[in-house]
């Protein structure tokens, strides 16, 4: 079977939107990308750094879940990574409440060695020298796919150049886009960030949909139109893990197989949002899946005659 | 032929992008609308208000297009309604800087005579009741469609509510559905609005795309991703001249033909932004329109299989 690495946060969140609030909650970019990967026929490892406050239940479900959690480090004497934040009326912008790094803070992260021979590696958003790390250890990968966002522009720009010149796609959203490349046009952007090193471009742009960017190519993926949208938390690490895990299952890393890769990551991305954390991702089912996969066909299909 | 009857706005606008000022050029809703819809298979006729200071070659060229002008009334002592305007750099938002109502003040909207059995009727955002008095006039409408934006929601909402009872169609733009309808979830707000009469709802979202509702049925069109926008002026009217000359022409106004307008009213929106005012719609050939229809087409396809 082929196997997807994937590295980043399994943190504790705390919620607040104009629905509710949680208490600590499983979170983390490496939970939600997992969650959505683990859906296909590919073996996925998780690599990432948790306390011993992170209860042995929510290891297990990960297990459960099909993931090898033997690359999750437990410090012991360590707490989790925790951020709250508090979303907005729009639900489209946050404020964060906390953010503790804690054991987070010393990550180094160690990819098992049943996994160094992965031929994709989905590098959740961590600190760039963090996904260098593990690029480092993953020398068969055929398919990097990077994630991150603008605090990484903001604090280690050098570094996060360096792993955008080692990777094959990056997603970012929109503002990310024009922040990195210094334009505002997403066309002129993709193009910019194409020329940095990544031959696909992927902006997510919430609500809006997705776009896809390989050489002259585009394709534009929407997102479901919703009644409600009750937590966005993990929203983007979920399109991802979706995208991820699609593409590692298929060993098809063509641009006609990434947009159908884009489809996916979009279609789990809908599920996330309906619940806080991880709840509506632990419920899923394939019928649901699959009903939902021929909503997105509908949405844009049309005939010109 | 067919005939289809555009009431809106004739002007002149004066526009100011981060790209350069125009002084006083030809703008109005029905202008951009016109300029669309004669692209199709059927009779558009104009009806509007211009003061003696609009330059008769403006007409002319309307006529030349194939437009039919002769509800487009000349007050001789009166002056053209002027519009000015500055974009902010995001080209989203705009600031206006003067509005000069003048012959619109008291205009009295008269569909001519060979006009008044049109089959497809296109309200140009203006006031409502002006939107009413065409309404009275085409009796034998089978299709209307409506275009309003918030000012009307502000100034005039009963008589507002008046008009949405008695069309078919109705596009605003996102926030518009929001404020309409009281739902921040635009499928919530769909729903509502088409309580209100409109069988059809279509919110556009800009660079983001349009929106189609109907009964549980919903069609998502892409706005193509473009490197340049140079000036949005005139793109909302754009799309709602190619949407309605389209089932004009066609005579089909099912969910299924309204994709297709979408598309068709997308496409002449896109080359609307691409020069100042009306400068490009003036120019585009066949061949562009058709070129671009195809890049519609590969910018959402994929197969699932």
């Amino acid at each position: 079977m082929s196997k997807l690495v994937v590295v980043g946060t399994v943190a504790f969140d705390a919620i607040e939107t104009p629905f509710g609030k949680t208490d600590k909650i499983l979170g983390g970019a490496a939970t939600f990308i997992g969650l959505s990967a683990s859906h296909f026929n590919t073996e996925v490892g998780l690599v990432s750094v948790v306390g011993g406050d992170f209860p042995q239940e929510y290891l297990e479900m990960l297990e459960n879940r099909g993931m090898n959690t033997d690359g999750i480090e437990v410090v012991k004497d360590g707490k989790t990574f925790y951020w709250s934040g508090r979303y907005h009326n729009d639900m489209n912008t946050r404020d964060t409440l906390a953010t503790e790094l804690n054991v987070l803070a010393d990550f180094n992260p160690v990819v098992p060695d049943n996994f160094k021979d992965a031929e994709v590696v989905m590098l959740g958003n961590l600190h760039p020298a963090v996904q260098l790390g593990v690029i480092e250890q993953t020398p068969a990968a055929k398919l990097i796919i990077l994630d991150t966002m603008n605090f990484w522009m903001d604090s280690a720009l050098d570094l996060l150049h360096q792993v955008i010149a080692k990777v094959d796609v990056i997603t970012i959203n929109d503002e990310e886009a024009r922040q990195l490349s210094g334009e505002y046009s997403l066309v002129n952007a993709a193009r910019k960030i194409q020329e940095m090193g990544p031959k696909y471009v992927v902006i997510k742009k919430g609500e809006h949909g997705a776009l896809l960017f390989h050489e002259e190519n585009i394709f534009f993926a929407p997102a479901l139109p919703l009644e409600e949208v009750f937590d966005p938390t993990g929203a983007g690490d979920t399109f991802a893990g979706g995208f991820a895990g699609f593409l590692s299952a298929s060993g098809d890393y063509s641009f006609e197989n990434m947009k159908r890769a884009i489809i996916y990551g979009s279609n789990f991305a809908s599920f996330c949002v309906e619940k806080f954390g991880t709840e509506r991702m632990q419920s899923i089912t394939k019928d649901e899946i699959n009903t939902r996969l021929e909503q997105f066909k509908a949405l844009t299909k049309f005939e010109l005659n």
